[in-house]
């Protein structure tokens, strides 16, 4: 008789974030300690502004895939602690960055630092923030991480700046968009998770695993961000519906929407994103379009297949909780679309 | 029969920064051609607008600093080139994200950056500058050049943070405007003139007289710079003048006419600086009122205290063409407000 093999059973219903926040909680707290030290100034609206917008909160994602790849790899210290502190202030300072270029009004649901504290403020403290990092890296001493997270920060920056020049750029394609994605999201969570491996002093090949799962967790991830624009609920996603359309961004379920459409939907999307005329219920028919031709579906199913190659690529480590949360933490990642 | 000291040996009636120029031209070459290879991408808006910016040219100070400081150091190697061009990577950085804090039209009396580009790609071409700058410095590999580096840039960024608190405000005092010009200017200054010892492997005590020097020329050329915005053409400075006064910025001149100021001059100050309420005389009366509390003087006196805390700090090091003209450096920094 055969053996019943269970595919699932390591699928959840629901899954959540929970699972590994539980495993990296002690951690966690330290971070969090550590970010609040590190953040202060004697100017004092340094720590004023810095602490509005990391304690708005987010999920600690990417710092929680520095502790995790380190306890996957089987990590005995506390230069995680830091390093995954740096890895949030750079993803902070990149926001801070990111509320000033989209000149945006809400972040996690509440005012973003641009509106309350002005854009000069916002710049200036997203500089300090990131600075702060590069000098808590060089504390740590590793110029093998000091290069992974100096490349990202590059990397990072020169995916903002192409996604400027595709923004209300109806014949963007996919390729760039997802370059674009790599590049400004997909690329720090890579660098978080392959830094966890580095103080490990794991083989490359373990090291090049956790870069290739956080490559692609990070690219699930901003696919599926963009369809959230518009489909979840301002409560969920702690911003407004319909962010990107409104700032004529070109994300995939536009793309995919343009490219399958006919020439009266194709002017539709000039005039609304191109030309930026957009009328009270463009948004909606929006909406309807990017339904007619599956882009918001179509966009979790490439969503899926990224998240698939994260999976595959945890296949070298053995079973342990940490890797069943890093396997859950893709399907939430995605499943959170639904 | 004593013997007659001429006491002004090295003093030329016009100093100039060309004498350092001519010490440092090969190397400086050097430098120029690394930054426009290492300022490339293949996000074409990031060279277009990094070499905007970098090849309106400005003196590259800084990067000169940095050469200057290895060859007085003795320095044998081509370490100098990258770091001093990392240097001026991070100057052009935080000049970009000047010019968004500021809003400011021209940069060197070309169109800055922001006007043609917008905010946006400002923000982001500082932000990859900025990373580039770190990526090379961990291509060099000195942990000590990147602690030196990053601890001046975060100090840039709380200074430029304080700087924007005292925007507009009046009664700002003279040890807080001092505070923001030492962190936003003389700490790049200081840095740029310590790794040139670094590097050479120079004992604490050269290391530290090059810090002083680079410090305190950086104040001078500050306070300089503060005075050159009420007094020199357009052409000259490559900037409008009465930008500071326009923007509401409290620099020294202001605040010292403002203390000696009797209560009609305070509410004069109070109305264009505070209030931001200026009328089409106002720039004129307000460098009547400067020159009248002797403001505009004192600031250059003030500068030629720090010229000569700078002077004596390069007492250490021998005579040599080089020592020489560092020291006629400081007179170029201060005497170009005459």
């Amino acid at each position: 008789m055969g053996i019943v093999v269970n595919l699932k059973e390591d699928k959840k219903a629901h899954p959540t974030i929970d699972t590994l926040a539980l495993l990296v909680k002690d951690d966690l707290k330290s971070v969090n300690r550590l970010i609040s030290t590190r953040m202060n100034s004697e100017v004092d609206l340094v720590p004023e502004l810095a602490s509005h917008i990391i304690a708005a909160g987010g999920k600690r994602l990417r710092p929680m895939l520095t502790l995790g790849s380190a306890q996957l790899c089987g990590y005995q210290g506390d230069r995680s602690i830091a390093l995954a502190a740096c890895v949030e202030f750079i993803h902070t300072a990149t926001l801070l960055h990111d509320d000033v270029v989209d000149s945006s009004d809400l972040r996690r649901g509440k005012s973003s630092a641009n509106i309350l504290f002005g854009n000069q403020a916002s710049v200036l403290v997203g500089d300090f923030l990131f600075s702060r990092a590069f000098q808590m890296m060089v504390e740590d001493g590793s110029i093998q991480v000091l290069k992974i997270l100096s490349h990202a920060s590059s990397v990072i920056a020169e995916g903002e700046v192409l996604q400027l020049t595709t923004a209300n750029n109806t014949e963007t394609g996919e390729s760039t968009y997802l370059e674009v994605i790599k590049s400004k999201t997909a690329q720090l969570f890579a660098a978080a998770c392959q830094i966890g491996a580095v103080i490990s002093n794991r083989p490359p090949v373990e090291e090049g695993a956790l870069e290739t799962y956080g490559m692609n967790l990070g690219i699930a991830f901003q696919l599926i961000d963009d369809v959230l624009d518009y489909s979840a609920s301002q409560v969920k996603l702690g911003k407004t519906i319909g962010d990107d359309f409104k700032e004529g961004k070109v994300s995939l379920p536009i793309i995919l929407a343009f490219r399958r459409g006919n020439d009266a939907e194709r002017d539709f999307w000039r005039r609304t994103i191109k030309d930026q005329d957009q009328k009270k219920d463009d948004l909606d028919h929006a909406i309807q379009l990017m339904e007619k031709h599956d882009a918001l579906l179509d966009t979790i199913k490439r969503a899926r297949h990224y998240g698939a190659i994260a999976r595959d690529s945890l296949g070298i480590f053995d079973k342990s909780p940490i890797k069943t949360a890093f396997d859950e933490l893709i399907d939430f990642c995605i499943e959170r679309a639904n």
